[in-house]
């Protein structure tokens, strides 16, 4: 009985997950190996990673944005050592958020100079670590963040390169992204900046670099981006000629939006790359490195989420069809919501021959009702072995999902690399539970 | 400068918390352990638990519901080896609901007869090891997993005692409980029962020991716990009758509320004990055992999730206090939406003697908008290194919360057991991050 597949939601971002990843007519490739042999190989639950599609959005963004801008790895978006080799080979930096990362990275093969280090919170624990591994900048969010680090680096000898995270006045009309202009949880007032600037010049141990806003996540609204970093570059400037200094790193965000649920727009990755260079030409000198973070945007398309029907079950006239996988591998697919909120799936049905649909809901095995994809689709009949794919799931997955939820142990990651299919994150054990723990 | 407490929010839920876990009047104490001794010893952030609190649930559950009802502790609400451990020692049996709880369960002194296994999506690998292990029931959600179930018994040669999850038809009026009587992703629907059960007796490999339902979790409507109660006694009756067999294991759910955000009331457990030993009376039997499933209620009052300033920042005229925990660790503690949703919170502030009151909000170290506790409160100012502890916070903490987001280690969690402190889960590592990984 031959393997088909079917999109439940008809909807364009999986037919273009499916161009970006393949088919060989009758089931999703990946890299040209079909997910039912993967299943079989790896078993499910199972993240699969396309490495071709990584490489290929890499390149996408570097010819849309231009050789004058370095692009930033933002870890968080998923922290696979695997994945972040591929992106350190292909020559990123990477931006990262924790020690947890700052070790991925340096594991990877990024160089500590090639690394940032962002967030609100970090401790002089983490600062001092960081600055011990020689870290090429760290984006300072707070004049308390501030002294901590210029002390920190005094006490050591050293001198910390840094870059202001500015929370820049209002978005220009018209803006879809959401921004600041407004009391925010993150970087310096742009009113505050002279006055930052300033301290920074009385501390020895301090050297600034550059200028560093970030305007949001998943956003699709690339004028929006244009704006960000135009009104970054000029105040650069102004704040250049008023304190007499350089800014030579100039980090203008990110936050390329991918289709997550049915419905969500592509990014147009265009609009944003002529629009900053744009800018670019207005504001570039020889001295200045331009910098874009991406994280989803870069790593999102090129994985997938691969479960497989456990049981089927009738309540109500309605069928519920349960899986292997869900909310606690997947929590950005799952919701009480998801008849709203549908991430975009595929189905892998050995019925498809039958005319016949029904009504299914299709979620995972945990005993909440937010362990749920799919809320009301019509679809032919499953069974029990059948394929459920998350498409666009590579960012934001396991690691953005509550794991230890119901101790069931964690799925592999698998990544195609070459033709070639391999474990990059072993699967987790029952005993696993038990990690750590003393009675 | 003596340590001080704030409640930003003057809720109910903080005095009562208080009352329970005690106070030296400067500080919270966990059985007569200042928390900010406890920080000093074991580093923030933590989870604090104590024993006695969960102790003195058990014992209030127990003279409650009287003397015919058996707990079952719940273990996903909490998957800690050694607070399963006091729950064993106390005599409650445990449902279980993945292969990593059934270890846990075990590990802490279980008796496998004493467990009982839930869930929608139990896999074949699941059941088998489980029928192996000799667990003392399956409460079967589907004719699929039913047969399944009977299948894997008879190729061991051995016989499964099984209840039936029962999706009851509508609840009564007036009730605040989200019931079923529609279209449901767990259970079995009450018109499908006559025919399951003719099902089970035709399968030499199944033994039906009773009848199981569970209405929905975090209720606060007592009422609706007893009406659910005894539509499952009468429905029990009816079929005992029609089918000529013997329930002797009705489990009746539970999902007690505990107040996770302001303004939540306190489950009325006096009214749940008293209508439940209304509905014993009338369907008990000398062969008969009566489950009560408890997790968050028995849990959460015991736990604090405590955290420590690290740094203070000003935007747009607000303060904002960035702590060294948040969302990665206590998930339902935190969102943008924290206007609406406020966690029980308590501030230790070194500088209470000033009168200054701002605004602050007080969130966590993660590079989200939603890692935040609480959105606007007026508190007096406070200093990198002040305690912040989320209250009510011993159920659905840790493990209910994407740990692996942003790569920070897990927190520890400590026990205090006989006025003594000691630590039943080790703080993780950065080097976590790459556990399991290959590049």
């Amino acid at each position: 009985m031959a393997e088909r597949i079917v999109d439940p939601h008809r909807d364009p971002a999986v037919a273009a997950a499916l161009g970006r990843l393949g088919t060989d007519g009758a089931t999703l490739t990946i890299d040209g190996l079909p997910v039912t042999e993967l299943a079989e190989r790896f078993g499910t639950p199972a993240y699969l990673f396309s490495a071709r599609v990584l490489q290929q959005r890499v390149l996408m963004a570097r010819s849309t944005l231009g050789d004058r801008v370095r692009l930033l790895w933002s870890i968080k978006a998923n922290p696979s050592l695997a994945l972040t080799r591929i992106l350190a080979m292909a020559g990123t930096g990477a931006e990262i958020a924790s020690l947890g990362e700052l070790q991925i990275a340096l594991a990877a093969g990024h160089p500590a100079a090639a690394l940032r280090f962002a967030g609100p919170g970090k401790t002089d624990h983490e600062l001092a670590n960081a600055l011990a591994a020689g870290l090429g900048g760290f984006h300072v969010e707070s004049l308390d963040e501030l002294e901590a680090l210029a002390a920190l680096a005094a006490a050591r000898g050293t001198v910390a390169p840094i870059a202001l995270r500015v929370n820049l006045p209002q978005a220009a009309a018209g803006s879809r992204l959401r921004m600041s202009g407004r009391a925010a949880r993150f970087g310096i007032d742009a009113d505050d900046v002279p006055m930052v600037l300033a301290r920074v010049r009385a501390r020895e141990s301090l050297r600034l670099v550059g200028l560093h806003t970030y305007g949001g996540t998943q956003s699709f609204a690339a004028e929006a981006f244009v704006a960000q970093a135009q009104r970054l570059a000029e105040a650069a400037a102004a704040w250049e000629r008023a304190a007499d200094i350089r800014l030579t790193e100039i980090d203008v965000g990110g936050g390329f939006g991918v289709p997550t649920y049915c419905g969500d727009p592509e990014f147009d990755v265009t609009v944003a790359g002529q629009g900053l260079r744009r800018v670019l030409e207005a504001h570039d000198r020889h001295d200045r490195t331009w910098f874009v973070e991406l994280g989803r945007w870069l790593v999102a398309p090129a994985g997938v989420y691969l479960t497989r029907v456990v049981r089927c079950r009738q309540s109500g006239g309605q069928q519920f069809v349960v899986l292997d996988g869900g909310l606690h591998h997947c929590a950005a697919a799952a919701g009480v919501g998801t008849v709203l909120r549908r991430p975009p799936l595929l189905v892998h049905a050995t019925a498809l021959q039958t005319d016949a649909r029904e009504v299914v809901a299709i979620g995972g095995p945990l005993c909440t009702p937010a362990d749920q994809f799919a809320e009301a689709v019509a679809m032919p009949p499953l069974r029990t072995g059948d394929l459920v794919a998350v498409l666009n799931a590579g960012a934001y997955g396991l690691t953005f999902s509550p794991t230890g939820f119901l101790s069931h142990p964690t799925p592999p990651e698998v990544l195609v690399e070459y033709g070639k299919a391999r474990v990059i994150r072993d699967r987790g054990t029952a005993a696993d539970a038990l990690l750590r723990q003393q009675p």
